[in-house]
């Protein structure tokens, strides 16, 4: 909401702001955005698999080489991946925001995010970034800034104590095409006020990544611009957190309440997605072969046609635990879909029940819809989160460039 | 065309016919398929890598144990997969065929293809067998009544020559969702006169699924019912190929060239595709790095989408070739489109050149378009196949249970 604190601005210290650099020039909507912190801050990321890395990750990863950051700008509209230029022009932006901020450049970090293969129109956005202003209520103007295909903003944050003090973190992200697990798999921004080392952040977000973004997936593509950063500016007072323990534990768990939010909100908006699908494969030997055959499914783009035609094809569920790579037995496997509608069972060991085919069209027509295998092989479970294949994928994906 | 021998009836001794069981009573189409050789023949099959493994597959497996194999039932509408009594279904029609043809079992193979999860209606099916008409016409119509979503019948035939007879070969084959590399990827059927050992037949198979169904995707799912089987009856009179050699490699050089004909005709008619996508991967250190490259082109949802829309995106194309899992230099990559409209290179050295976009558009309206992807890293290239996603994908599978 205008007018409050919230997203990356709930956490002491920081502010955020957007503008128009007019990147692409019959959009009339801000493309720009700064995120400040009043102080230095402990930072890390944590970026794309893809081997094609887009030059402000290659830039930030030579900033970030001390662990420290105090701003980050991004824009929409152009990704700067492939593009010449590429390092020259990133940097040239970072050092603008440096200037303008009056901040080493070295602090600065820089996103982009949009086509391919285009030169980064860099003096747009130098031009507009003096014009940016920056308060604790920019957030949402942030947050929109940075959207490109998305439909709705992705906001969270949440509170937590470190030693007696409370802290505070917040996250915006954006999605929505090229989302697939195996790595950052999106633009996200955290702040917290509270005090943790680089190290420890880095840390944290390796882990949190993995069982967060790692786990969703739109179309099976893996951007070149996937990036996660994580500031903290030390506000709320805490002890800093250097050192795995109690109060590293605490700040891993927000951080991870965080991250599935915005991670579960990707999914949601998945490029043209009319509902959100969470896979949950139980009753598995172990984590790992839960969340293999888990993706397996929440990839299946014959799956995701059949889930926007509010098709129990459970028989598709079935074949994309199959091909996924990791054993099970088909034949001891329950396979069903569920929503706040309610709950069908239609597959049970691996044979077809004869469910009530209007019961389970109901279910699959709510906005989110868990679709239930349980292997009945042991204790261990994951969850992955994807969404349905639409014309409107098709649609917004056939001339996106043009 | 009807009234010519062609296809599986191309070589000496080799009928075919279909009839209608009625398992999609709302479908008049024929849907039940035998072919047959008057004598017995060498035989070898390949099937999906699926964990999940239809009834007929294992059947299969069973019934070649001997390298040898008479007929084959197919049906469509129906894949006999994680169905109740699946194998005994499955064993009944073969039996039934069996007693009809006045064969061992054991020498009849089975096939099924459509929805997975429901028990095959196998007393419809063994109703009609007795009433299908065999003759050497009947190529086209075993060809038809495979079909699922198939909007084009595949069929092709070659001849050869083996110390001094000619030998001959036909296949025909359906796809066309679920199709994607690493397993035998749909149904296909090859029949030919010459004689080869099963052994050979079956060393051929491997060798040529990996260079011709294991490159084509439509979809990147992996069917539970995806088989290839060939069958020589040795009516053509040549000495048995059953070692390596000058005669072998002729007869891996045919069926070479009725597989590749068969694989790019199921990618060009991927469902709701409207044009085949060539992508060629030259310049490479290995066949097995320009292949890895090529597929990952092949596969990306994001792209096919672009294709669809005529959008020379070629950001996609370098996207996808970094998120494929094999290591390549993208500053040396070039990237283009061609068709015979034209040809337009749009990535030189990893960076954007000044195209003619109008060009391009045109380049891309065709029916088969070329993507072509040179590393200047070696002499090593791989070719892939695959199709747009277009509107009519998502329709089509949107609602196929149903």
């Amino acid at each position: 909401m205008k007018g409050i604190r919230e997203g990356v601005c709930l956490a002491e210290g920081f502010t955020a702001g957007a503008g128009r650099a007019g990147i692409k020039e019959s959009s009339p909507k801000n493309d720009t955005a700064i995120l400040y912190s009043s102080i230095p801050c402990q930072a890390a990321a944590v970026y794309t698999t893809n081997q094609v890395k887009a030059a402000p990750l290659l830039v930030n990863m030579e900033h970030l080489k001390d662990g420290k950051a105090q701003a980050v700008v991004i824009n929409s509209g152009n990704a700067n991946a492939a593009a010449r230029n590429g390092m020259e022009n990133a940097e040239a932006v970072a050092q603008a925001a440096a200037k303008v901020l009056n901040l080493p450049v070295s602090d600065v970090l820089v996103a982009s995010t949009g086509v391919i293969g285009k030169e980064l129109p860099k003096d747009k956005i130098i031009r507009i970034l003096p014009e940016i202003e920056l308060s604790e209520t920019g957030s949402e103007p942030a947050n929109e800034a940075i959207m490109t295909t998305d439909t709705k903003l992705k906001s969270t944050e949440v509170s937590f104590v470190l030693d007696g003090k409370v802290c505070h973190m917040g996250g915006i992200a954006k999605g929505s095409g090229m989302i697939h697990p195996n790595m950052g798999t999106m633009l996200c921004f955290i702040t917290t006020d509270a005090a943790v080392s680089s190290d420890m952040i880095q840390k944290a977000l390796l882990a949190q990544v993995k069982v967060t973004f790692n786990r969703i997936t739109v179309d099976g593509d893996t951007s070149t611009n996937d990036m996660v950063i994580c500031m903290a500016n030390g506000l709320a007072g805490n002890v800093e957190v250097a050192e795995p323990g109690a109060a590293y534990d605490s700040f891993e768990k927000a951080l991870h309440e965080v991250m599935e939010v915005l991670a579960i909100d990707i999914a949601a908006d998945g490029e043209g997605a009319s509902r959100l699908l969470s896979v949950h494969v139980n009753g598995a030997k172990t984590e790992a072969q839960a969340e293999k055959l888990a993706r397996s499914v929440a990839g299946s783009t014959l799956l995701k046609a059949a889930m926007f035609g509010k098709d129990a094809n459970w028989g598709r569920v079935m074949c994309a635990l199959g091909y996924a790579g990791s054993p099970f037995d088909p034949d001891r496997t329950d396979i069903g879909f569920s929503s706040k509608a309610g709950e069908v069972l239609c597959c049970k060991a691996g044979r077809e029940l004869d469910f009530d085919e209007d019961l389970a069209a109901s279910v699959l027509a709510e906005d989110a819809v868990d679709i239930n295998v349980d292997l009945h092989e042991g204790d261990a479970s994951a969850t992955c989160w994807g969404c349905d294949l639409t014309y409107d994928y098709v649609r917004i994906n056939g001339d996106y460039r043009t």
